[in-house]
């Protein structure tokens, strides 16, 4: 795909971004519809739905023989990399939405044949978009995002999933113990515009694709590594541990887990 | 002291912090100047020494008799309640501020006598400002502030210490796993606002008079409880456990702290 269609398309999605936090935005004092998913801290609410209606009426209309990966279902079944396939994840963070109306995102990615193309994480709350990819670069609210320093584990603080902490798994507590602190913010959105800017020099969750679809595209193209915690190349379609992390913080943290 | 008095002060104090946040934002991009105090972890710069000099001097021009408590070492030594005592952070949540130029607050306290009068937390980046006390009423940046819901633990998002999750003190893990998730947010000033909004339920950690001073009588003021995290009463110049919380999940906490 050409630099040129790239941009028109970057452009156009910005537009739905915009279009999709003034929704929100609108509606965030409304009493919210909530409902439980898996389990009673995986939630789901009338605007995370109508949120991803709203994105995915925009995909169909503007790329209609795409496919569409949404988080609350109405996108398609994807099971292969072929094509087109935008993941769509509409709220980013739905227990912060709900419990505190601030640190959540909306996430949109495109990829191409299994090839990170476009990724978008909007900080609602924050008015902060990350956006960009492989042929554009990256941009930190339209401005090219300042290149992070290539720091390590001990010398940066480190973004971790509440859970896996609580666990230990992966040996996350020696991991937070190795860096000069542990930050759990609650949202994937909201930790990986954190790396991508150096406030965090990794973040590690178990996440879903719409989770991490457009931060890979972003960290990679920001020269970040994005892997699973062990260190395996991570698909598009895996349900999965998801590192992001600085080179050294990455080959840092493999070594804790190797342990 | 009347009211009209300590609405003199009130915007004194305002004009302090609109200026020292100023002098922060104007040196936000400069190289810092980081030493280490009591560990690795344990910082200050040059602009928390700065910062914390201009709002004392400002302190002693306004009321020549008070004695501050600073975290910097440019106050007195304070070792009793009597009279007007200030007390200032001048910088909290100092890793944030050196790793992240963000996620970081200003502080200031009045106490007379010991009796919170007046409290100021300003979470710089974000320009937010909580500010009040008995007299006076809350304020979120001059609007009073709404009521937080008295939430239990098991329907809120909770704020924790790192090192206090990690090494499992007081049953912080039990904690954590009875709520609808932990944050860590790295700063003291910027967990009390959180409180204070209603976006966390409770706030515990290990800290220090400049750490709770202002979030001791803002919360107090708000209906919020405060104590040890074992339900002791906390003396302004106490280095303690500090829990801050909605009275509901404050006694919720006290069951599995007493466990």
């Amino acid at each position: 795909m050409d630099v040129n269609e790239i941009k028109r398309i970057d452009k156009t999605v910005k537009g739905w971004l915009r279009e999709s936090r003034d929704n929100v935005l609108r509606k965030i004092d409304t009493r919210l519809t909530v409902n439980t998913k898996s389990s009673r801290t995986d939630l789901v609410t009338n605007i995370d739905k109508q949120n991803e209606q709203f994105i995915v009426t925009k995909i169909r209309e503007f790329d209609p023989d795409a496919r569409i990966l949404g988080e609350e279902g109405s996108g398609d079944e994807v099971d292969s990399v072929a094509g087109h396939v935008w993941i769509v994840d509409p709220i980013d963070g739905t227990m912060n939405f709900v419990k505190q109306r601030n640190h959540f995102a909306i996430m949109i990615a495109l990829y191409i044949d299994g090839a990170g193309v476009l990724g978008y994480i909007l900080d609602v709350m924050g008015n902060h978009l990350l956006s960009g990819g492989p042929a554009l670069g990256v941009f930190d609210n339209g401005q090219p995002l300042e290149k992070a320093a290539d720091t390590p584990l001990r010398e940066g603080l480190v973004g971790l999933s509440g859970p896996m902490v609580l666990h230990d798994d992966y040996h996350m507590v020696n991991i937070a113990n190795r860096s000069l602190g542990m930050r759990v913010y609650g949202s994937a959105g909201i930790d990986i515009i954190s790396v991508l800017r150096g406030e965090l020099v990794a973040y590690i969750s178990y996440l879903k694709p719409w989770d991490f679809g457009a931060g890979k595209i972003l960290c990679e193209t920001a020269g970040l590594k994005v892997t699973t915690v062990d260190g395996q190349p991570l698909g598009m379609l895996s349900s999965t541990t998801v590192m992001l992390a600085t080179r050294k913080a990455h080959r840092d943290i493999l070594t804790i887990v190797g342990q």
